[in-house]
């Protein structure tokens, strides 16, 4: 059964939207932070406990699931629903950011991308339709086109050159998408400028799509102004009754942003890579919990919180973990700060229903970068 | 309060015991397996999960706490329960182990062991009386007395001369125990040698014990025919009401032998370094989850097994994690393992109770090794 998207209510101050998500009788709240599983798994958490955070939509990649297991072992398995034993909603992308960063390519072609495998060399070659495909006998829930990711230095002719390309790359995607459970969503992409962001929102909107996303946002290169621009430059020209979702973005700030920019969904590494890290965010701002004043500190990493991080263990105990290098360390603080984001979106819809997001906004980054931040 | 222990049941045909533990209105059975979480944590795992595998008591690390977070620190935390959020019973070693094994001293004198930290080399030292002070801070319930491990190529004069400073040192130890809440053990060294394992043993026994350990039976250097033998010629001058405890063994095999010959607790890593290795105990031998026979195999570890792992995940999930080397993988396995000894204890119980435990014996093995084995 496919996953339906209503529009419920949006913002008069802003553009921002409270939407509601339906997956077997099940009901999930937009605006919604999507922890990732990049091989089939939240990484160090269990199922259990990312449905216990609240977490609807999580994601998986389709790059490093093609190439581990590969997606004919999913599919054998019945799909990764069944694979990893997560019956909530999953979205798989669709291998091009992968194909871009991680695997350093060599030549874009129309016809797809030659590129190195990045864990033993091997070429390999990734299409629109191999894109799809790969998603299709994923069975996840959401699949996304495959699209160029050019860096932020990119000139605006090798942009404009490339969203024309990646126009041409959704519609043969869309032409052979074929799994009935799945929807498929569009890409936009065109940098900071304001008028291929257009260009490329009008063109995948006419192809039709389930849902659409905004790409190249997360790119580091890229000013926040740029990124904040992005969103409103895309979304204005995106149906209102469909998702959008903001790829590979997880910085609370930039989540409050988004929404007021019109965004739906996102998906980070960050809340787990923090973790590992030994990062954790809390309300007055992230703490690195190797930093020696947590010590002798028992008590939770913020007592307000709700999570089973905070409820059953102290910064001491976590800082332990951390530093001696065991996972049970960076397992709770992935627990925390996914529910931090969960925690940040619920507040943030309670704003939007009480139209007072830009207060909010203000006052969390008050909180959380301090009175000096401008 | 302290740790209770009562004897329930011998076996007529063998040495084997049934004995119940009493904690905090909570009753365990022996024998009893104990998972190590060396850092006050049982690697990857959560309290919750420990408890609902059915274990007991866990082991946690003197030597390791030592230097990392510091005895004062869990002290301060309300001791080793509440830093690390287990309140089933925790039973902490001497540190001598790791000192003989992790720190290779330089200079064993009458006073105590001089080594060197084995994470930055700084020079320690550690002395029966310290080793007690830390473990009452600590706050186990299970103290273990210091004593020296020599290797199993020590000679006879060697050893000699060694279980006679073991016996002074455990004397120390005795003195300076304070903590009301935590029984103290003694160990009973010897190596392989019948006539020093009984002037060991009651030695041991004469300076008055809550329990004893058999020590110097999981070294890589002996024989099974030398590990059996110490079981035997330890336990028969051991107090019938008192637990007998072999330290550091974790092999199916050596669990029902140390059994049959009168021990009632086994502690080991191997169930969870294993699982981090990607080896998966069965009742048909162990199995390395990495082989490619396993890639797409969309069934449980064992058909038979009742932990989390068999219940909700196949052997190609479990192989795919372990492959992309996600912890979730790790995690999965020693949640396996950890339920294997257990269901193993469990087995072995109802076959004591049955008087059945040597035909079980027979019976495993054969399944176990396959019928080559001898």
């Amino acid at each position: 059964m496919k996953l339906q998207f209503k529009l419920e209510k949006t913002d008069s101050k802003t553009k921002a939207r409270i939407g509601v998500i339906t997956y077997h009788q099940k009901e999930y709240k937009t605006p919604m932070f999507m922890p990732v599983g990049t091989n089939a798994t939240v990484k160090t958490l269990s199922p259990e406990e990312i449905k216990e955070m609240g977490s609807g939509i999580i994601l998986a990649n389709t790059y490093h699931l093609w190439l581990r297991p590969g997606e004919d072992i999913v599919q054998k398995a019945g799909g990764l629903h069944k694979f990893m034993n997560y019956d909530g909603p999953i979205l798989t992308d669709s291998g091009g950011f992968q194909v871009f960063s991680l695997a350093k390519p060599k030549d874009i072609t129309e016809e797809g991308v030659h590129f190195k495998n990045h864990l033993n060399g091997d070429k390999l070659f990734l299409t629109p339709e191999k894109s799809i495909e790969i998603q299709n006998k994923l069975g996840s829930d959401i699949a996304m086109s495959f699209d160029e990711c050019p860096p932020a230095s990119a000139s605006y002719d090798y942009l404009k050159q490339s969203i024309e390309r990646t126009i041409r790359w959704a519609k043969r995607g869309k032409k052979v998408h074929q799994n009935p459970d799945q929807l498929l969503f569009g890409i936009v992409q065109g940098g900071a400028h304001q008028d291929l962001r257009e260009y490329s929102a009008k063109k995948t909107v006419e192809i039709g799509f389930d849902g659409y996303s905004i790409g190249g946002v997360a790119n580091d290169h890229e000013s926040k102004t740029d990124m904040y621009n992005a969103f409103s430059y895309s979304t204005q020209f995106l149906p209102v009754d469909k998702i959008r979702y903001a790829m590979g973005i997880g910085e609370p700030i930039d989540l409050i942003e988004g929404v007021i920019r019109g965004i739906d969904i996102f998906d980070c590494v960050s809340p787990t890579r923090l973790a590992r890290h030994g990062h954790a965010h809390t309300k007055n701002g992230d703490i690195n919990i190797r930093n020696s004043k947590y010590k002798e500190m028992f008590e939770p990493i913020e007592k307000t919180c709700n999570c089973y991080t905070c409820k059953n263990y102290t910064l001491a105990y976590i800082r332990h973990l951390i530093t001696t290098n065991e996972t049970f360390g960076a397992r709770l603080l992935s627990i925390h700060n996914i529910t931090f984001l969960h925690n940040l979106m619920q507040e943030i819809r309670e704003n939007i229903e009480k139209g007072t997001l830009l207060e909010y906004k203000e006052q969390f980054k008050k909180d959380y970068y301090g009175e000096k931040h401008e």
